[in-house]
């Protein structure tokens, strides 16, 4: 069905002569000597079957291995693949507006993505280890001035932009200015995303990677087995029986794991920089959302249990596991148009794949295009319903004040309580 | 100059056939006939010299009268200037591609641009005046939920795009996706910028704007009586003799402007809700930039001064003006490669000017290629070298919190203030 799709589009007019299928590396069934003698008997249709679930276990094994390690490798890993994908990207512009000869554009759109990754991940860092920073003068200076530093950079990118302009390049040189900044839109802050999430406990990274990588497999498994009725035209082996199976999989796996993870303090607990220690933390009172709570049955469900005399009226649970629930419908309903747009775009510019490095499966972006915009949702999410105002962290922008304005805000403060009748004062405190 | 040029690049081979300057309307000298009829008798050049004059000054005179009726005036303005401007750069996607028939391009896009204003500019309302919204219920919940909202509105528009994708169209639709967003990146995000310098002070807004309309102008001037030397091919009615001239003239100018506008508090105060009032109030303690310091001379010149018996050793000066010395040198060194940029953009896609709303200016985007990137600067300077940490901005995080929380933190902070010495405790508060 995929290739006759294929060869269909071929045939289709465009305004330039697209080749770049012919040029860029496409994904392959190519592995190592080894493996590739051991299959040498399947037939190419399970040949394709098994060294792509050879090379999904190896990954997902990759990506235990990184957990483990802890924290710091995991937005290691997020650099690299981030870079990976920038490269696949900027490669596949490169080959179809055939810009071998633009002057600058390679060094440039290189250093936009140094620079638009100096600027957020700076964000992110000083956000959450200000004091850290602090304590050092050098780092202090980055930490002052890291937005005019950040800008100064970029605006030397532009200005370099402007200057490497030659005339019979103008509008090579616009598109593919606008292909880089869309693909640093797309990469790069939702990278930056990804990093805040580690930064708010594993379980934000853990839980959202693992229902993508569910939903992709399961409804891959639906699909083959039960597909009748095709989604969208967009991907032509995408089945309804698919998605729907895919959906169900993949809230009761959320579930499970949720369960699982929640078992330790080192998933749920975000990471700190404990001043008394030295050194990162990731021990911590647990939010509520990661605390059994106690829900009581919705009036309505109520008359339908007493007719059926069941007895339960009140459930323990833990409040994120329900959370895990919306996380697992946005992860199956809208994490595919993640992937549809990415297939639409690859048909755009006629290619398979955008890449190569992974056996059987293409590019690195092949498999992280709903990752993205998974990775959005949940920062979203978390900021929006699970984000607590935290008294530690309002406390730390007040201890970077000077000691005069540090005194300032608790006289103000203690006015406000005061006024409020929250404490009464008994005697002055200054 | 501007015509040869013109002329000898519509000679260049372009992967497309672009006609746009056909389709699009371009910047004419065409006014009123009140107008028209007083100019019969004057040749074309001088023509448009007085066109171009007339509407140089019309549009100073609206800029005052919108800064006289006050930062909301100017807020709609900046949102009224957006949105002609992201319509011009659509239209030229629109007509560049011959989109004619992409379905829901237009809806989409505009959609897309209502979605990123939605957030930004509720983002920027929530910081600023978080207190006041957080008084009614309904748009508490607003305050709350605001990112969870726009990000499932812009998801919406996402879902529509790739649903809206059709097989014969896929290059155009994904080339003015990015198309939609690149102009979304450069209007809306700096248009939040703008929007937020004003909260910050007027001042803020009318010294960058005063520096890019004086050194525009006075480089012209330059230029056109003394101009020799081409200073950039891509504009070559540029001249080094003007690009110098221009920046003195700006550094002048922007001193002046500054020690004018110094004078009164309704320039220099950031707006902020007095609650005890229940209005919007622009009366502060002036931030020290805007009150008159006194400078020691820097040694080094000590001596010459000694030398040259000159009894002046420290001098009165508001340090804003210094800084307006930068400011001024960016408008003029950095900020004509903002205009440069957009006369390489226009060149790409062979047109004259970005519209015909201005009679002698072309588009609205004509005379705001350079104050976009201004604005930024600004906003990134004054972040970086100006603000402060505001301990009633502090105060108002933390009045946010549960009462519980407020508490607290008010003890956290105690115990801090104690354990530095800022602070001793004669007597319990609690």
């Amino acid at each position: 069905m995929m290739k006759e799709s294929r060869e269909e589009e071929e045939a289709e007019v465009l305004p330039q002569d697209l080749s770049a299928a012919e040029v860029l590396p496409q994904g392959t069934d190519k592995t190592t000597d080894f493996i590739d003698s051991a299959l040498k008997g399947l037939n190419p249709r399970w040949r394709n079957w098994v060294v792509r679930g050879i090379f999904t276990w190896l990954m997902i094994f990759l990506f235990a291995f990184v957990v483990y390690c802890g924290p710091l490798a995991l937005v290691l890993l997020v650099f690299v693949i981030q870079i990976k994908c920038f490269h696949e990207i900027i490669t596949i512009g490169y080959i179809v507006y055939k810009s071998y000869d633009l002057p600058w554009f390679r060094t440039l759109s290189w250093y936009f993505l140094f620079t638009s990754n100096f600027f957020f991940f700076g964000e992110s860092v000083i956000e959450y280890f200000a004091v850290l920073l602090h304590r050092n003068n050098f780092l202090r200076f980055f930490v002052t001035y890291h937005r005019f530093i950040s800008f100064s950079m970029y605006v030397a990118g532009f200005v370099a932009f402007v200057c490497s302009l030659v005339k019979k390049h103008y509008l090579k040189q616009f598109t593919l200015f606008g292909w880089t900044h869309v693909t640093l839109l797309i990469i790069v802050t939702q990278s930056h995303l990804i990093v805040q999430n580690v930064f708010e406990g594993l379980i934000w990274l853990m839980v959202p990677v693992s229902m993508i990588i569910c939903n992709d497999i399961m409804a891959y498994m639906f699909g083959f087995f039960f597909g009748k009725t095709p989604l969208i035209k967009l991907s032509p082996k995408k089945t309804w029986e698919g998605f729907i199976g895919g959906a169900f999989s993949t809230v009761i796996f959320g579930i499970m794991l949720s369960y699982l993870l929640l078992q330790w303090d080192y998933f749920v607990c975000p990471i700190t920089f404990d001043t008394s220690s030295n050194r990162l933390s990731m021990e911590c009172e647990r939010h509520p959302v990661f605390k059994v709570a106690e829900y009581s049955l919705p009036e309505t469900l109520d008359g339908l249990f007493t007719l059926l005399k069941i007895p339960y009226r009140k459930f323990h649970i833990y409040p994120f596991v329900l959370h895990s629930i919306s996380m697992s419908l946005f992860a199956s309903v809208i994490g595919p148009f993640g992937g549809f747009f990415a297939s639409g775009f690859k048909r755009a510019f006629k290619i398979k794949d955008f890449g190569d490095i992974i056996p059987g499966h293409g590019g690195i972006m092949d498999r992280f295009d709903c990752q993205y915009l998974m990775a959005t949702f949940i920062h979203v999410y978390y900021t929006s319903f699970i984000r607590l105002h935290n008294p530690q962290k309002i406390l730390q922008n007040i201890l970077m004040l000077k000691p005069e304005d540090q005194l300032h805000v608790f006289n103000l403060l203690q006015q406000s309580l005061v006024d409020n009748n929250f404490i009464n004062i008994t005697s002055s405190t200054l």
